[in-house]
């Protein structure tokens, strides 16, 4: 049997003098790209060059809307309305499809970035709103958002085409959510441990919890990141050991 | 011999906690908003609530990109590159038509803020800059610049629908460019003055100047001030005074 | 017996081209002034003008920092570590106090502002960070907090002096916290009820809650608000009412 | 006979999630250092890290206020008012004022940066609100400006003490101003060139411009740059050539 998987990145995160991420040579490896939108990251420069970039790589281009907190990375939690949240979605998403636009490609998907996806995993009418902001600029735009989450239920639920998430590099709770960044076992750093996770994540749909028990998930779009030194070694290592284990790497709108 | 003209408008200039104009009212008077995007002024949910009440009364949208400038409304020129200019005009653009997307709407019309705008009057490398801007968005859109300027002939020249740009309550040059804000005559502060003004350039396609010559110039589209006590007043006398004058007031898109 | 009481209000809140509150007027009633510094309100020409003001009307300077969120007026909780709390703490009390020292003024006070101050009121690790940004700047501030709250609390334990704030137009709950501006009694919108409850807290250190209990507090400084139609009317009442009722308005720093 | 000059380095430029420059290591080299106040980088957390790290290293502490410009670097013209400038530098100074007196040091001197820089070389009025600035905040401050410019004359006549600075690494005009860097020419990469033109600046107060006349100027402080990947090597390399070259460097305000 074969299997299939779309492989997401964040990008274009630089912003002005600051430079972020290999998104050139990480393009090479990833079949989406989730561009940041000037909030959180990113910048009209960098998101016009990243744009042309992944188009010129036929890679699958997504909005990557954050809450406005370019200090925070857009990391930090803010407790805003989920009107205020519809807002910012649909801004960043419109700012992110003028540049697509321009340069003649299309709008793929959205996902939502840091805090903001984070506070959406269980809040579901933060999600609605996201949902619904993504819905009425496009109907035809796939939504990204953690396995299990309310923002796939949320998708769903209006008519929008979702992609379940999953993480390499980060270790899940018995409920299937992930293990909050200031736990000290949030994170996976041995390559090989996180690509087993991913290969049993995307063929049996099942994840090792932290408590050695395993949490149903399915997994559309793994997430691999593109800043720090391995960035780019992990990319090519993930890519190379899901092809050997029968995976195929396909563009989330081609399946979902 | 009847005659027709635009009336436009600054708008969605609040931002936050922050108050700025008379939109609803002044929106049953004009034919085109110009909507700010959340660089010199506005932020997402002030430009959701705008782009609504436009659609609601039958006013013609459009994009207000600016300089990146807050603090300053965007009044204060920044040196920019036309790439960078370029960049910052896709990113407003495209982050209105997402509201407009959103509610269903359409853009009507681009028009520059402020230093922007008045930096692009003479400037052809900006200009260009801004019309291609305009241009690989939506080559439908019809882009606003002071008459004469070169931003109307970058426009024109790369194929978009242009319209010629007056002012009621600004004096002008002997070459046709407005007299500065610094210098003392700069504005018309008497409405009598300010609306023979502009039935004068509507009818004759010509402006009395400062040296008491006459400038010529073409008035598709005159524009008026949304902001201060009298705005609405203004707008209530300038919409009566050009219909008495035989001068129809017609949304831009209809006849350029 | 006489008694006596600070009276402060929120200041230099105007940002750039947009307008916000009566500071001249409202300086003539108030012994503190709290002035925004630039990051849920104010910029450096507003916090210039407005620390001359002050001065000039002989009002006690203090320094208002917020969350650095201008979109939201600072009244939304972001997550922020005690860190970071601490920084911008200093950040915004240095900016203000160059203006300060400019004018040849003293500092007087820090309050903090909107959500901050009410994240501080029971969070004993960020009040800490506060208390100890403001010590380390100068040990002869005074730092403001809600009457009862941690702030007070560790401000005492640091070793700066304290003001325990009390609101006139806010209701209390049975513990002396604020009932929330999410439930709709938490506004007293009668300026006689406002001012009955002043009097009452500075006198008898006591305040009527919203289950009609009395809860104890004590009564250094009254918060009264800036903005609005009627907030000049309010602070002409509140301070002849004071003292009528015997209250002496004294500027903090003469009495705590 | 035994010369003395000052090194200076601009410093905590980083920003949020993005890094720039080698401070600590550069830190090691220099006497004088240059701490961006968050207008054009720079950031709470990143201010107060950097104050330590230099009075950790005993090393002379200044403000480096840019324009509100983030995504620029604070490298472009902005065309704001001599008090627009007066009132940017209070708040910046003050702003870092803060962190240094927390941390229980003293500010040496304020550096004006990148565009702010440059419009004030040859700007009276603008290096005038500068220097008014800087003074009123604290006489004892130095004020750095370009060897020969308007905004040391401007230092000079209000009272401060100026130090005279020189670029290693940018070539001179006739007139003894740096060569814009549009120009090929402007930068010289060569680190031989480099120290040799700044040994005989300190040592014959001359330089070799581009038409190969000599400018006379005067070398107070050197500034070198902190970012690149030859930063660090560069820094190292000076050091070494200055002492060989009988120049002791020594911090400035130990004989301005």
């Amino acid at each position: 049997m074969t299997y299939r998987v779309d492989l997401n990145c964040d990008m274009g995160e630089s912003f002005g003098a600051y430079t972020m991420g290999n998104d050139e040579e990480i393009l090479d490896y990833v079949t989406s790209a989730n561009i940041a939108c000037g909030f959180h990251a990113g910048d009209p420069t960098t998101m016009r060059k990243t744009v042309k970039l992944a188009l010129e790589k036929n890679v699958g281009i997504g909005a990557h809307p954050g809450l406005q907190d370019l200090v925070g990375f857009g990391r930090r939690n803010i407790a805003l309305s989920p009107q205020e949240a519809y807002d910012l979605v649909v801004y960043q998403i419109g700012a992110l499809s003028g540049f697509v636009k321009a340069e003649g490609g299309q709008l793929q998907h959205v996902k939502a970035h840091g805090a903001l996806y984070n506070m959406a995993v269980k809040d579901a009418a933060l999600s609605e709103a996201i949902a619904e902001a993504v819905y009425k600029i496009d109907p035809e735009l796939v939504l990204f958002g953690l396995s299990g989450s309310e923002i796939v239920k949320a998708g769903k639920n209006i008519g929008l085409r979702t992609a379940n998430e999953v993480f390499s590099d980060r270790t899940y709770q018995r409920d299937g959510s992930l293990t909050p960044r200031s736990q000290s076992n949030a994170l996976i750093t041995d390559s090989k441990l996180a690509i087993d996770q991913v290969v049993r994540m995307v063929k049996e749909n099942k994840v090792t919890t932290v408590d050695q028990t395993d949490a149903l998930l399915q997994a559309d779009t793994i997430c691999i990141h593109g800043d720090g030194i391995h960035a780019l070694d992990f990319a090519v290592q993930i890519s190379k050991s899901l092809k050997e284990s029968n995976i195929n790497i396909v563009k989330v709108q081609e399946f979902v």
